[in-house]
């Protein structure tokens, strides 16, 4: 299978999702192998970088794209299968930015008190062990952390016309900042404008759930993704009858399906994630409301993924292996289909 | 002074803040006199007519702008004076929408109940008492309240290149749903694009705060509005210190400073009006931060605006009876002079 | 009338509603004169005073109480109609406290920040013009405040067995720290066990809406109190239908009609403060609750109470004038009864 | 190792942690085997029960306990590690219960909607496949899924003379809900009164994180616990520096260390689990603040404990597998000495 390759030049960065005009045309069913700066521009490279000497220009949070995928209306599923997540430099990096974070105030909690002081991690990247050996300012502790690529943002247009920073997590995906967006994963975002316009960035060489300090190793990034797309018309649940698109982000891997709901309070962004699984559960498995309320209660798990951007976002995670396969697989099994190809790209 | 009229054509309305060309410029100094439709794009007219029947085309919120005000630069303040708001129509309507509102599930609160079913009250204007009579479907009660004309939305073009829907309310202005963007007050906006591109619309002929059900008395509104501009280079603290524009919206009536906040949770909402407050009195008073914390502490009130969009709307208040006049007026007097102007044109 | 006079020794004081034997036995229709601490316990007189340098002994909030009240019995509403409330200091104090108030990070929403500096305020009472001027330790400011009595603190034993601290709200009552609790208001509060076990303190020499640094002008109080009783058997809708006693405090003076919600977030403060107002409406007025819910949604009020507290409270607050006498008054008019009462008292 | 039985007698059950008298008293390292009832008081036992029908006398969440700990002193910390958790009936139970649950009106969200319907599930165990096939009512469905007991409540009397509900979590444990509190787990609790007073309880077959419905398969159990104690004197950093008991419960298994956070909005509640393991780290790493936040923002998980309880709890959870082994185990090595312990048990 051909890839195309694209590597932005340096303004041709997005930085919101909507309001972009798109990089370049791409078909359902094609490779691209998408080169990400990392969330900071690149401008922190030592321990004695932080983003207050160090302006990012032109933005924070840098997207790749936006994709016109041709084809695509409103209504319909866009499918990206992430095959694979590579590290683009050998450095990664973390840093507190003032009034940012989970643990402080920030522009979103405004409070009186000052800032927390701004430090640089540099986490230094072991290729062939796959590890990344961070860098204190202090020296005070050592410790190598395996490497676990994922993508913070993923996102296309979003609806009604509105344009959104790439710093915020909404229905249309954007920086959800979740470990679960990573090679093997497919990701499904209602398509809200024609051509759905799909940007992806803000690689992590690793993130903990909830990404507390604010940012993760943050890191360029090489991205091969499969984009596919599942028409309205043919979304259908288990018993033939007509569905429709997601109303918030699901995500598939091959033993987890997957949704994130966004928002504030973080109980809202939860309640989102709870809602859109009761209905997915529906549409596998022909259930009512409050059957899939019930076994979604005793099965699910529900990993944070950030609680720091100024929309937080959370998960709602079945295991597959806890529940009969159903009778027909989710978006017509897109995410098989998928994941064989992606072997041919490997 | 002359008076601009403006009465859009029915696809002359903008949907949202940002991303759409101006209406019109206009000039620091001058007087609008804007038509605006209702919420519901004048759909609603009987207690039959709910939403679900009644399709508002093209959206909800139609605003009428934006207007490009000539030579505002980010980071000046747009002043917007409201001189006068009249009904436009001789009924106003409130609707319970499915899933809007305080007291049901949303989309932003997503729960597994059923809507509240729809409902809509038509409100009589009685125009030489200034009362709106209420009409329940049921009959069961009657009351006349008086007339409290006011603006849901009055907003700008956003920072960072966003575009939001008029339903949203943020640091731009925009749904802020609160009684007090009324005749007499002065709205403070800072400046995000060239232009500035403000827009408002939205009436209510009384509103309760909160606005607990989610629609307020919804009307056709004609408003009179006084424009005037703070260029960034005047901003000045009370000791002649540089200052920089609100972060969020500031208001001004004959007894009062006030701050919106927006966001949520509530308390988020709550804590940007209280920070932004107590900024402004550090500004009049030349405090440091922790007197004027103190200060606001024992002399603010806390109005509620909206619980029920997208984001809540919370204000500070203070009134300024119960303070020493501050040496020199917040914005260099600008209120009292456009209050001043406006007297000419009643 | 007799007026019972409470002046409680340092070693009398309750620190929890629940889990503290009846300080002494008072009936309905009894009047009381109620010497109460301020919340520091007295500790801090000076501007030098802070927490930390002057310990209170031996806990935050006294009350006084808690008063058994002759008769009364789970199910039954309580009346307390507050009478008078009279500065018992000519001093009043109002403290930073680490790591407490509703702009920093506090022991509920713990961060990581440092906590802001402490510094306390001192207010002096001019008896006469019933003004307090404040001493700031800067002395860059001066300003005299009206004096605006009000209780922080009133509530009974709550129910389940459960015992809380005098720091928290909640439907017992308890820490609702609203300004419209002062002279001329009635508080009605479910009883939860044999006897009530009321107890009240916290005075405030004025505060303002939300408290926002964490404490009032804290003062000692001298507050004279009418008890009544209304059983549960005769709890009445105004169409004759039984009703049940409130779900969370409701206060009434000769204007307004309030309800308290507490809680945390915020909006659910809020929300239950409109539920409960909702319920209330329905009984005045025999609408059904959509009908009610829009009622309130045009004409109601929403100071908020407290945003420091371990719980928040919000106030859903309905003018009188601006709906029709409903056609039986509110707890079979206790109220008006009360306020007559008063008058033979002052 | 001698095991103590208790079986409790059905008006034994407590149902508040705190204002109970102690049913036993035990010493630190030994052993009790205890049998708790159901959430329900056994009430629900088909899928015609539902809580309205079936009245639980006299209460919800029945604990068995409290046991007195000898020697236990305010600022110690009591351990108790969970030796083995069998079911004690052959079939657990979920329910809905109307006004209860994460995605519907609560009592803490109030909202006009009417309940969701009441229905009842039935979970028969398998013992010999460890497997709990459920029954739904619809019979539309059958899945059977693993057996993987834990306890809802665990908890010890709070600080400060309160008394709570075994229904609500907060920093002195009680129903905090998490599938955490295992067989194989130690949690550590600061101790408040003397003697500690813990009771445990609300045993679940199974659980998801959130426990979303409201209930989890609750069942009655049979729980071996070991009991131990840390002197307050005791505790040390890695450094040797002292330290002081736990502000919020700690759990730790052989593979984690977790800290467990409650409080409402969510975002507090995960706030309080993060800043907890920010301080857990700096006293097994010697790490500064700063530090500490950046090694959890990258290497800790986030799983949610319940969403519908009064207070919500968050979990921070670290995987010690990803760390050097710290200087000095958390709290001396109780938990392994423990574990070693447990051998003998079973």
């Amino acid at each position: 299978m051909e890839v195309v390759e694209v590597h932005p030049a340096p303004l041709q960065y997005a930085y919101t999702f909507g309001g972009v005009a798109p990089l370049r045309t791409v078909r359902p069913g094609q490779a691209l192998r998408l080169w990400s700066e990392d969330a900071f521009g690149g401008g922190l490279r030592t321990t004695a970088d932080v983003t207050s000497n160090t302006p990012p220009a032109p933005g924070l949070n840098p997207q790749t794209g936006p994709f016109l995928v041709e084809g695509a209306r409103p209504g319909d599923v866009l499918a990206l299968h992430l095959v694979s997540l590579e590290p683009a430099r050998d450095t990664g990096v973390s840093s507190l930015v003032p009034f940012f974070g989970g643990l402080t105030g920030t522009d979103t909690t405004a409070l009186l008190t000052p800032p927390l002081p701004e430090r640089t991690w540099v986490y230094h990247l072991d290729s062939a062990r796959r590890t990344l050996a961070v860098e204190l300012t202090s020296g005070a502790f050592s410790v190598e952390l395996p490497l676990e690529p994922m993508l913070g943002t993923v996102g296309v247009a979003p609806a009604a016309g509105e344009v959104r920073t790439s710093l915020v997590p909404g229905v249309f995906g954007g920086n959800l900042d979740t470990p679960q967006m990573r090679a093997g994963t497919t990701c499904y975002l209602r398509v809200n404008v024609e051509g759905a316009l799909f940007s992806l960035g803000d690689g992590h060489y690793r993130q903990g759930e909830g990404e507390t300090c604010g940012t993760a190793v943050e890191g360029a990034m090489t991205t091969t993704v499969l984009v596919d797309l599942v028409e309205a018309g043919e979304l259908r649940t288990t018993t033939g009858a007509p569905a429709s698109a997601p109303a918030t982000p699901r995500l598939e891997d091959d033993e987890h399906w997957m949704t994130v709901g966004t928002g504030r309070p973080l109980e809202d962004a939860w309640r989102a994630s709870q809602v859109e699984m009761v209905r997915w559960l529906r549409e596998l498995y022909g259930l009512d409301d409050l059957d899939a309320y019930q076994l979604l209660s005793q099965v699910g798990l529900a990993p944070l993924a950030n609680v720091v951007d100024p929309a937080y976002a959370a998960l709602a995670k079945v295991p597959k292996a806890l529940l009969p396969a159903p009778a027909s697989r989710a978006f017509g099994g897109v995410h098989a289909r998928l994941r064989e190809a992606a072997r041919t790209l490997r």
